[in-house]
Parts: structure tokens; C-alpha cells; sequence
């Protein structure tokens, strides 16, 4: 008999809690136990998986005895505040906030990208931001056969990324708007429906926003690549699920379509879309839902001899989130990597 | 007495038609006679102008008599059709549409940018694609104190682009959404409400769309720079009205982000949109309906030192097409331009 694990899911109730759940239930993955934990507010709640109903508890202190794994995605100052005792109660914490990414004694993994990363946890994973795998999914592979000189990424990004509570904002400015009304703000500082606006973190001096330094400081750790020339504009769009992104490469050497369209088509967690008779490539909508990044519209770019142009559309909450996190926990079982040989001081 | 001219609109019922219309009224235009043309099955609506009701005529070989200057805007198609007849009848022909963009014989003018080519006219000056004019009013000022090596672009396109039409389809799709029911799609070719699709305009063997080699070969003739580099990925969003665009821009020479803001707080037709505090920067909402494109975001692009990154967002309506296409009018009658020394042979 094949062994199996406990689990807790911190943030069971979010939207990027759910689809843990449901990941979990679908990959089959060896859940012995599965213990949801959020927030006293979103206690009591009943949820069920596989068949039986769980009941969220309130996260304490205590919460994590006797787990292995926990999926964390409950926020960074939650994270902050019971990552370390999760890994003293012996369990791996893998953490979808922003927290510990950049931690150098946290690993960032893509399993796709660098799943040898995992192999040097301290007791925490680090899952990278929803833009950062998109893009690294599709990029890493053409970088291991031509190394990716510079990066300059605009992204079209679903209300999802903020939260369920944010697609129901949407929705409801949307349904205000048809009806003549002026539509409420509460999660966005600004109408996101039938609008857009660059994305709402905090700026620094540079003019980045931290949406736009997570793709920047994120890829270069999960590349190991810390001299990669990479800039972004990240763009909140009124679409509910699955974010897009424009992505211009420059290459070392040049990497011709042809090529780039075989790596991409072998590529792990890849789907190339395109059909140019019927002007088809990768939509949100068709995203949603799915595990693969879907990438197309890969052409030369006229501006630049060792340019690519590729547009692809992944789902934000799936693929950049929760299905990267249970596929880190996939990863840890297979590899036997639940041990760490030391605890993280984060 | 001052002069007055005798004006038609080709087209006068769309979507920009309707804002050519409102543009003479609210920046007083000379008008002595308004002729409003559209196809037959547009003719018989009729439209107030200046307090008078005039009706739409079925435009036809001997709609252009006694007529000065003409407004068009109803397809490429009916623009090849009537615009020599147009000219032969002693009209200039200002075109919104595409048909003559390219042709040597017909200056492409953003007046802001290259007033002086509208005075080698031969009866036909084109009004360039709305993704064009917002970017070149934007680059321009940059570029003729730095001059400008590469573009890289990507845009964020509403249904406006698409027409009146297009606008209420977004809308109805969004309602059929919210109402749990399958949009409908007639105009655009797959559901736009709450997702986003590349630009529907055909590919050539490139993989860019005709929309996306629009901005690249109408700004390399706008500046008078066949050597311009320019790449761009085009993206239609579903923002009813006003187009965004992410500019990332690589200068000859580097230009800090201070002189840029300076170059553009100065340049006609631009305003400058930054409260890094309230992150609040260009939007479409904010947008549409005004004259200028909004500019924002204005920074050093971390990825290259000659690099900088801006955020735009311009009223495809209005500064995307009506207002350039009066602007263009305003300049043949300022400068007395309307008489051509020669017919073009298009």
C-alpha cells in the first residue's frame, strides 16, 4: 500500500483554496487526512471533499500537528505568522504569498522550470507569483535551448488575482454599468468592469509596481539567472479568470519560429494554440479552467534579429496558483523530499 | 466675414460619424452647408446639427458637388469608391479609413506630429489607425528631442474600435453573461465580455495582423523614419470605449525620465497622468471623451539603459479618428491648404 499524507489547507475557503481542494480530489493525490484551516471569520464552514464533509476551522497554534504538508494561501502576514511553526510541527508549508519568495533559504519552484530547487527546502517551498509560472512556463524551455538575453512583458490580468470577492466585484460594477447605475468599489481602488488600469500594489522608486518586481526578481530565482534583463507593465483587465500576458524576448542568439514552435509543442505544461485560418490563439476563456499555459501568435519580432513575440493565456487561480502548489507537493512525495535536512530561519 | 466651407461626412451614422458631428459643433468649424452621407440603408435618419434637423442622404457619384471638404468614415471600400469622385468634384478627402494610408501620393497626418505633410495633399489625406495617432502623439515629442530606435508596443483595444455595433454587442454579451446564459457573437469573431482576444485582422506570413503592421508602417511614414524599428502585439479588451497601450522604447541616446516628463508635460495633445501615491495613472473611463491621450507610468525601463517604459490611454473615438480627422481640417483651412496643386493617381 502506497503512502499517504495529512494535509491542511490554510486559506481553504478563497478562491485559490477551493481549487487546492478540488486538485487535490482530481490528481488523486495520497491525502490520509485533510484538515482546512482559515480565518476565524471563515470558520464553521462546511466543505466537502471526496465524498465527505469537512468542517474549516479556525487556525491556531496548534493546527498543525501531525501534518505533513501544508497548502498555504491565506495571505502573506498569515503566512508570516504560522509558516514556522507548521515546519516545527514537522510539516513542509508550501506558500502561495509573496512572503518567502525571495527568503534565499526559501526554494521558488516551477516544478516545470526547476524542480531541483525543491530538493533544498528548509521546511518551506516558496509557490511564485500567478504572472511569474505563466511566463516561466513558457519561457524556461526556449531558454534552456537559446539562452533569453531580455524580457519586456505586458500583462492582461483577471479580477481572480485578486481574490473571488474581486470577481464578484466585476460582476456587480458590470451588472451597475448595464443598468445605467455607477458601479461600487470596494476590493479595487478603480471600476475595473468595462475598464482596465495598471496594477494596484504599491509602486517604488522606479516606478514599478510590486506586481511588476515580483516577474522581474521572481524569474531570475527560479531561472538562476540573476543578470536576466527583464521589465514589465502588469495591467488589471475586466476578465473574471485566467490572465494573459505579451511577452518580447531577446535572444543570444537568434531562435527561429520553427524551433520555438517544436520546443513549445514538447514542452511540459504547454499548449500550443494557433490557428491563424481562423485567427484563433489562446483567450482567457478558453484557459480557464485548464492546467496548460496556452501559448501562441510565436513569430519572429521584425523589430529585432534574435527577437520572438509569443502571447499566452493561463489560469491564474489553476496553473498560477494552486495547481503549481499540489504540484510541488507532488513533487516532495515522489522525490521523498518531505524531510528537511535543516529548518529554514526565515 | 470670416470664411465658411461646405462639408459632407461620408459615413455619418456610425460610431465616428456621430463624432465627427458633435467635434464641428463643440470646436465651431466653419460650416456653411452639411451634407451627411451613408449607404442606403443608413439614409432617411435624421440628424440634429447647430439646432437643425438634417436629413442622411444615400451617398452617390454626385453627393460631392459644391462640396470643400469631406469627412470619411465608412469603410475602405466606400472610400475607393467615391474618394477620386470626391476629389474631381474639387473636395478634399479626408479618409478614416485604411485604403490610402500607404499609397505615396496621399500624406498620413497626425497634425500634431507632421503638420507640414498635409500641405503636399492631392486631393486625398488619410487619417492614420487609432493605435497610430495615440502612440505617435505620445512617442513623437520624445522622439524628435531623442530620437527613438524601437518600439516595442502592445495595446489593450476596445470595442469602439469595432464600431457602434460592436460596443452594444459587448454589452449584450455581458448582460447574457451575468444572466447565466451563452453570449452571442455576430461582429467579433468570439465572446469579448469579461475576455480578450489578439486583434481579428488578417495575418500575413509574418504572424502579425494587419492591425499590429498598421502601427508599424504608418508611424515609420508619419515620422518620416523608414528605419524605425516597431513591433507590436495588438489586443482587443472588453473596454467599451478608449484604448490603452503599454510603449516600451529604446532611445539612441538615453533620455532620463525627468526630461521625458518635461518633453511631455509641453506636448500638444498629450496630458500627463501620475498620482504614484493613489496609484492612479491613465484609464480608459477617464479617457474617453476627452481630446487628449493621457500618458503615464513614465520610467526608465530596468532592462535596458537607454529603455523607457510609458502607459497611454486615448479616446479611440474622438483622438483615435474624429478629432484627428476635424484637426486635419482645421489645418487645411488655417493654412489655406484645401485647394491641391495637382490630383493624386490612386
Amino acid at each position: 500500500m502506497s503512502k499517504s499524507y495529512s494535509v491542511a489547507i490554510l486559506g481553504a475557503t478563497g478562491a485559490v483554496g477551493t481549487e487546492l481542494l478540488s486538485l487535490l480530489e482530481e490528481r488523486h493525490f495520497p491525502v490520509a487526512q485533510l484538515r482546512l484551516l482559515a480565518s476565524p471569520r471563515s470558520a464553521g464552514t462546511i466543505v466537502t471533499f471526496a465524498g465527505e464533509n469537512i468542517p474549516v476551522e479556525p487556525v491556531s497554534d496548534r493546527s498543525f500537528d501531525d501534518i505533513d504538508i501544508v497548502l498555504a494561501s491565506a495571505g502573506g502576514s498569515t503566512s508570516k505568522a504560522y509558516a514556522t511553526k507548521a515546519v516545527a510541527a514537522g510539516a513542509v508549508f508550501i506558500d502561495n504569498s509573496s512572503a518567502f519568495r525571495m527568503h534565499p533559504d526559501v526554494p521558488l519552484v516551477v516544478p516545470e522550470v526547476n524542480p531541483q530547487a525543491a530538493a533544498t527546502h528548509k521546511g518551506i517551498i516558496a509557490n511564485p507569483n500567478c504572472t511569474t509560472i505563466l511566463m516561466n512556463v513558457a519561457v524556461y524551455p526556449l531558454h534552456q535551448v537559446s539562452p533569453v538575453k531580455r524580457i519586456v512583458a505586458a500583462t492582461y490580468q483577471s479580477a481572480s488575482g485578486a481574490g473571488a470577492r474581486a470577481m464578484e466585484e466585476v460582476k456587480a460594477q458590470a451588472q451597475a454599468i448595464l443598468a445605467g447605475n455607477t458601479p461600487i468599489t470596494e476590493i479595487f481602488p478603480y471600476p475595473l468592469a468595462f475598464n482596465l488600469f495598471p496594477h494596484n500594489t504599491p509602486l517604488n522608486d522606479q516606478g514599478y509596481c510590486e506586481e511588476e518586481m515580483k516577474m522581474v526578481n521572481e524569474t531570475r530565482k527560479i531561472f538562476a539567472e540573476p543578470q536576466l534583463q527583464i521589465t514589465a507593465t502588469c495591467v488589471r483587465v475586466p476578465v473574471l479568470r485566467a490572465h494573459s500576458e505579451a511577452i518580447n524576448l531577446e535572444f543570444e542568439q537568434s531562435l527561429s519560429v520553427a524551433e520555438a514552435k517544436e520546443i513549445l509543442s514538447q514542452a511540459p505544461g504547454v499548449r500550443v494554440v494557433e490557428d491563424f485560418a481562423a485567427n484563433y490563439f489562446p483567450m482567457p476563456i478558453d484557459a480557464s479552467g485548464r492546467d496548460e499555459v496556452l501559448v501562441g501568435r510565436i513569430r519572429q519580432d521584425i523589430s529585432h534579429p534574435r527577437g520572438l513575440e509569443l502571447w499566452l493565456c493561463g489560469d491564474q487561480i489553476r496553473k498560477g496558483a494552486a495547481l503549481n502548489a499540489v504540484q510541488i507537493a507532488e513533487l516532495l512525495v515522489a522525490k521523498n523530499l518531505l524531510q528537511p535536512s535543516e529548518v529554514a530561519a526565515v
